[in-house]
């Protein structure tokens, strides 16, 4: 947790903020602070800063902030992930949101096991728990949208389009060519399309083609989904 | 598991294998093969190649296998990694074998709990499962070489000398500069060290200047290890 995340609920007056539960138990057991001591804040879709501490027991700390600082850029991506093991989803969805990404699409695809559907790493509150902890390590504040689409053919037909308009579709694919440095015009941005562990079926492959996707590979070593959406992300915008 | 690593003694005679086990386990669980598929298969260090299944029953499986391609190029890196938590080394070793990074070396820092270096995951069995783990994912056959310093002094002063000498040193930490694609002839090789969860203290970071090394961070977003060194090898590497 390299930075605190504050909601409304937490603001006692226009300035003070009083931390509880979790946050509360990170900062007293990792941080470690004394009184006076400055924390890095940040409102849940806004500015980031400082909280100076004016008191602190073990079941309450009061801070007064001053927010006075942009978020960091988000990523100008759309990154679309074959539904996963709830247990690598969760990773991967910390992992997005700390790298950036804007918005996430979760989607249904041949080779995923329709039973993780039921996971309640797909609830609201399942999905924001992963996205915050990835907010909290990156010094972010503002949580990508996400969306889920339980069946592949509506998801292609009917939302891919739109997502598409204005951005490059990349469908990352161990079929593809490697991805060449600079041959992508990311800044209009880009819908980054990720199979499930076993990979898109030949017939998706041909469908988000037809969508005006492009198949990207990254060489000869097949790697895990979580591995392959940071290699993705870097190789387009770091 | 992409790939089925043999070991001498899973061969019965020149071109026969026999397999038991975890390696069984995924075959008949995962694969679900019949009599004459062919599957993936590696020698342990060797080729990489084919297995034809002769014979299949729920404990035992008999291949002839040809192996005749090289494994994938390693990256020429020495990745140099402050010991983190044990359930998090694990991830990131299967994953820099994956990437294929060719040689690690895990070492002390101030910030590193000392209790982490009594872990069962730097045992040499403990580290070979997940480095082997990190094979079958990217059907390499080779092991990356892994080397344990416990102290961070001698470590640097004595050994990353003779690390460097022809290669290039790269620190991540956030204190950095971006790194410039392109910027590094990693031809020659790369020493890229990654500090602990904490951060490397100013001591070490000077100390690893004065070695020769450069200090890179990857902008305003803190990362988690895991994730700085799949970005940091996409960066140099892929």
């Amino acid at each position: 947790m390299n930075l605190i995340l504050l909601s409304p609920a937490d603001f006692v007056s226009d300035h003070i903020v009083e931390l509880t539960g979790r946050r509360l138990s990170h900062v007293l057991e990792i941080i470690k602070p004394k009184l006076d001591d400055q924390l890095v804040v940040g409102f849940e879709g806004g500015n980031i800063g400082r909280g100076r501490i004016l008191s602190l027991d073990g079941c309450r700390l009061r801070m007064s902030v001053a927010l006075d600082q942009s978020p960091p850029e988000k990523l100008p991506v759309v990154l679309c992930l074959a539904l996963m093991r709830p247990i690598v989803l969760k990773r991967v969805l910390m992992n997005a949101a700390s790298l950036g990404v804007a918005e996430i699409v979760i989607f249904h695809s041949r080779q995923v096991e329709k039973s993780f559907w039921q996971s309640t790493a797909l609830s609201e509150e399942g999905l924001r728990e992963q996205l915050i902890l990835g907010l909290e390590q990156a010094k972010d504040t503002v949580l990508p949208k996400v969306l889920l689409f339980k069946r592949f053919k509506p998801f292609v037909e009917d939302v891919l389009p739109g997502l598409l308009a204005g951005r490059q579709g990349v469908v990352a694919d161990p079929s593809g060519e490697p991805l060449g440095v600079g041959k992508l015009n990311t800044e209009r941005g880009v819908v980054l399309l990720v199979g499930p562990e076993g990979g898109f079926i030949p017939f998706e492959i041909d469908k988000l083609r037809a969508a005006g996707c492009q198949v990207a590979g990254l060489g000869q070593r097949i790697l895990k989904v979580e591995t392959a959406v940071t290699v993705m992300l870097t190789k387009l915008f770091y």
